[in-house]
């Protein structure tokens, strides 16, 4: 068993700090584990209650009469360390503790005391002042808001918000997610061992990071790099810019660092470094779904000429390739087409495609060697679109990003079709064209010798 | 009556092509034009046909008996010209030509004839091959899809994809449009029409324009000067990359041109420029619905630390100052907010945030004169935040973007509220504080002597 799974996959897990009012976090981290059917065993820990939320409840963690894997930590902060000694004697090895009032408050003694505490017993714990952890298959949502999604995708954020908001996105576009952490002060667990845990778990595809600062840089830099081999790292790093870094020492108290120093370091750990919230999102759906692209050729395949100029030039500024089709798939293609497809790059089927000609272009573009990855973009309401093209994405060998837009309720019915079957869908050509220029550059980087 | 009133502003409108079939352009149009509840009086033209969709229908546009303003052509090319002379004798002085099949397929000579028409009768044309015009306030929907949704952001696009989707996305987020125009191969009414005509129209507040090139570039510019001066025009420009003006080239056939000269242009016309589609949106969406700020300097009120920083950052790099609030002011909230929020700027309320913190904050720092713009950030589920602060941000007279990120169910809650006071509610930090930079921007070029 991995030292973290005494966290992420706790087959037990107790609640410290349980409440029977809803609103409090104490009540709605246990109704969210409940309701997220948490294939463990659920230990509810209230000096005051017998029941909470149908399920009976503990004084304190020593007298429940069956070993605990994890514990969840919401009582005020002055009272945590002592709780966490109670846990070490308990046996218990992995603890979360959602309560703030330390460090990120001043309170650097008590701080001390927790971390003394940890050590003492040799537990390894996620916060303090976090948002908590959730691991969908088992139903561990640790956390809020409540994320019933299993899927490939595993988080480590140092804000709590973009934690939630990574699954909420995941969720809704039935992507799901694998294993996420809000780190919070991250006094023990950092991002080194999180990358270290999710790269050695079947379950991981690909690690989105929202980092403030690292602790130790070279274990970082040899963690990842030792993952990146085989699995993508995306970090969005908060504070690049000197204002940043002012707001990053008053919220996590991070050395944000010069941000030239991270750039280097995230480039010899062959790390993916995005620009915002939404394209770390998108750049993780993209792994989590398609297959990596072998080199930088991008076809464009388009209703919507205005959409295959945008996604042109974003493919241009993003170090992609946009080659013409040869002269034999030219050929090939003007036998099975109408005249009105403009069998360039962008391959532009223009305001009278329908579905069966995204199918035929895509099939016939797809026996050559002639592109690495396609874009094919919806730009109207065009219905049919995933039963017609569906599995032709789900067998390519190359990544197929689809976008829809300006489709109306067809749209709408289209993209949770193709949703439904795995296939991310974008809403715009721009943002889907940034996901594979960032898989194209993890390609490059997992090939370059270094 | 100006101009092209009688294109957006038809009391009567013709639809040569209408259709009896579901499905075909010809019905899909004028059915369009009926849902929305159109005001004026609608004839559709078929000579197969005595009755369309409930209307009586005409053998052509010379039968119907009363005059017709505007007439909206979906027939095969190659009748067109003849038709447009018909509308011409007709007494017709605006058409919307949607059928394809001109210069875009190499049909110069049909091109030239009905350039040749349209003349001959001082017609003002919009296409041909576009995807036509919608004004939602008097229900001219001769386009597709459906869109009801009156506001205040008019939109020019030579992409009839972006046309629909700018306007599916103004609908969704209850901000809404003024007049819409998709102008295809623009071979009469150009940009630098539209943008006058927008400009003196006293339902557009903001004109959006997705542009590929324009045919008189002094014209435009001196066009743009004008209207710029009291009314934002924002462009999206395709083709800024070689690659993607040979991709304009084969789209449009417009000639892209030299970037740089497109840049000198804009800087010229004091329009904002902006690099993709949702930055087009968001900005469009902020000058609808915000007051233009005078300065900067902005405020960032957050429960999301990350958010925070990334708007931070965000902010930094789009050339807007983050400056800490003045001492008295943190004397002021010191004794009106709890210890643990954060004053500085970003001004952190933190996960313990709730909606009155955001009251409290923003009615302070609104007293002072120290902030020019701000960006609220909810990010958890903070409720109630629509009820207490939507009457400060409707009265303010800087700007105030909301943002709600990781908030379950209660952001779709609060994010309806707020759009239903028409307050625009932004996915992303970053996305609201480029459109406010897009603001101070335009602040900044109409202040400046030029």
């Amino acid at each position: 068993m991995k030292e973290l799974d005494c966290i992420f996959n706790a087959k037990s897990v107790a609640v410290i700090g349980a409440s029977r009012t809803p609103g409090k976090l104490g009540y709605e981290i246990l109704k969210n584990i409940i309701d997220a059917n948490y294939s463990g065993k659920l230990y509810p820990v209230n000096p005051k209650a017998d029941e909470i939320l149908g399920l009976k409840a503990y004084k304190s963690v020593t007298e429940i009469p069956e070993p605990v894997d994890l514990a969840v930590i919401v009582i005020p902060a002055r009272f945590v360390p002592d709780t966490v000694r109670e846990c070490g004697k308990k046996g218990i090895r992995g603890i979360v503790v959602i309560s703030g009032g330390f460090g990120e408050v001043g309170n650097k003694e008590l701080e001390d005391d927790l971390v003394k505490a940890v050590k003492e017993y040799g537990i390894r714990m996620i916060g303090p002042n976090c948002q908590g952890i959730n691991n969908p298959k088992i139903g561990l949502n640790a956390s809020w808001p409540m994320i019933k999604a299993p899927g490939v995708i595993s988080i480590a954020s140092q804000s709590g918000t973009f934690f939630a908001t990574l699954q909420m996105w995941a969720k809704d576009d039935n992507v799901g997610v694998s294993k996420c952490a809000a780190l919070g002060n991250k006094l023990d667990v950092d991002f080194d061992d999180l990358v270290e845990y999710y790269g050695a778990d079947p379950d991981t595809k690909v690690i989105a990071i929202y980092m403030e600062g690292v602790r130790n840089g070279k274990r970082f830099v040899d963690a990842a790099r030792k993952v990146t081999k085989n699995k993508p790292v995306i970090v969005l790093k908060g504070g690049r810019t000197e204002l940043g870094a002012r707001a990053v020492a008053s919220h996590t108290r991070s050395l944000a660092g010069k941000d030239q120093i991270f750039d280097a370091a995230f480039i010899r750990s062959r790390i993916i470094r995005v620009q915002d919230l939404e394209e770390l999102y998108d750049t993780a759906k993209a792994f989590a779904t398609l297959p990596i692209p072998k080199g930088n050729r991008l076809l464009i395949v388009t209703s919507s000429g205005g959409s295959g100029i945008l996604a042109t030039d974003e493919a241009s500024e993003r170090g992609l390739d946009v080659p013409l089709p040869s002269e034999s798939l030219v050929n090939i293609l003007k036998e099975k087409v109408p005249d009105y497809v403009i069998l360039r790059n962008p391959l532009d089927l223009t305001g009278n495609a329908y579905s069966e000609l995204y199918q035929i272009v895509l099939s016939e573009a797809l026996k050559t060697d002639e592109y690495d990855a396609v874009v094919a973009i919806f730009g109207d309401p065009i219905s049919g679109a995933a039963d017609l093209i569906g599995s032709i994405v789900k067998q390519s060998t190359i990544p197929i990003a689809i976008v829809y837009l300006g489709g109306g309720d067809v749209q709408f019915e289209e993209k949770k079709k193709f949703e439904s079957m795995g296939i991310p869908v974008y809403p715009t050509a721009e943002r889907a064209v940034r996901a594979l220029a960032n898989m194209v550059k993890y390609s490059q980087l997992i090939t370059k010798k270094q």
